[in-house]
């Protein structure tokens, strides 16, 4: 395991990660935020550009208290980010949503979602170390499929060149969870409409082979976990 | 319909929405873009705050041209974005993405995601007008649940007060899309890896009833058909 895994106790909040509303559902757990990293690999990265803010969907993976956040060579946050040891790195918010739920309530006002989301802040770092780069590229494919880095096909020296990755350490971090029913008001108790909680789930289809796949290799075991 | 539905023709392009890395996947097809939108109801918006950025998931709904995304009147981005009609709005990236797929390839390098995303770029005003906030009110409930604003008690004074949204205009927006088979390079096509794509659904569990729910209320025809 990573040193960095070892780190005790709940993440220190900070003016940042100390929601202005709904306060009751922030949590600075540590093992709260990591399974609600893992279960996903898109986080949403908010990045600042001439002055604006960009949100864009990127592939991540974690390895401790560190993520990886995948993209080429070419685009915008990688080149913004710098390419150097010396840069100065560039300012993110990295956010993960898992919908578990949606609440509904005998009054519109009390709709709702259940969710799970962390919020992550911080300053992203290009990976230039190359050992460091080939470990994240691994994290990453392991954090989409557990164990697929080990059945595929390394990457060579001229795509690791024109694979770039952040760095992004997790210290300032908050977890934000509702769970339950609708809260409606005592007073709509008698209302006539239905209320209660519609699941949402993450489901995974039966696996289509590439069209150019030979019959002969059979679908492995860890797709067919999923 | 809205007015606004009418607009004929894509979005027009900006230096914003042309993607600086696989700009082929790159759309701005109108009908494509609201596809994409009413196929959920949760959606990343960035904006700036003290010049970092911040990116928070929110329910929105859309109405032709125009998105609506919730808030209470005490969240950071609602009161950053001033109350009055004089306001001058607060820039944001409202960002949607599907995850339709996952692709494995045989090389690592060419592991990717079948996705569908839409990334608005834009100017977030609050909606003022009383007549106006229901009816996004009501665009965001039904955004989620197609019909559910019929079968609720709509909000009174007390809780439209309590309750904001902010309007953005669809003007500076793209959609980037993924689809199909991993792309190894032929040198590849004889490593013995399984290649092809894993499809990601997402699945509505058995709705729960509210544990205070009189039970003579059936499940509404428009749930079961989620």
């Amino acid at each position: 395991m990573p040193e960095t895994d070892t780190q005790p106790g709940p993440y220190t909040p900070t003016d940042r990660t100390v929601p202005t509303r709904s306060a009751q559902r922030a949590s600075y757990d540590r093992a709260l935020v990591h399974s609600i990293l893992d279960e996903s690999y898109v986080c949403h990265l908010g990045f600042v550009r001439d002055g604006a803010p960009v949100v864009l969907p990127t592939l991540y993976g974690r390895i401790g208290e560190r993520l990886y956040v995948h993209g080429s060579t070419g685009s915008r946050p990688l080149r913004m980010a710098g390419r150097g040891e010396t840069a100065p790195g560039l300012p993110v918010c990295l956010t993960v949503t898992h919908v578990d739920g949606l609440v509904l309530a005998k009054s519109a006002f009390h709709h709702s979602m259940n969710y799970r989301s962390v919020v992550v802040h911080g300053t992203a770092h290009p990976v230039t170390d190359p050992e460091e780069l080939r470990t994240a590229l691994d994290a990453l494919v392991d954090h989409v499929v557990p164990g697929r880095s080990y059945d595929s096909r390394p990457g060579n020296a001229k795509e690791l060149a024109a694979t770039a990755v952040l760095r992004l350490d997790l210290d300032e971090v908050s977890a934000k969870v509702r769970t339950g029913g609708p809260n409606d008001d005592p007073e709509d108790a008698a209302l006539p409409h239905w209320a209660g909680v519609v699941p949402v789930q993450r489901r995974y289809g039966t696996p289509v082979p590439a069209a150019d796949l030979d019959p002969a290799i059979a679908l492995p075991d860890y797709l067919a976990a999923l």
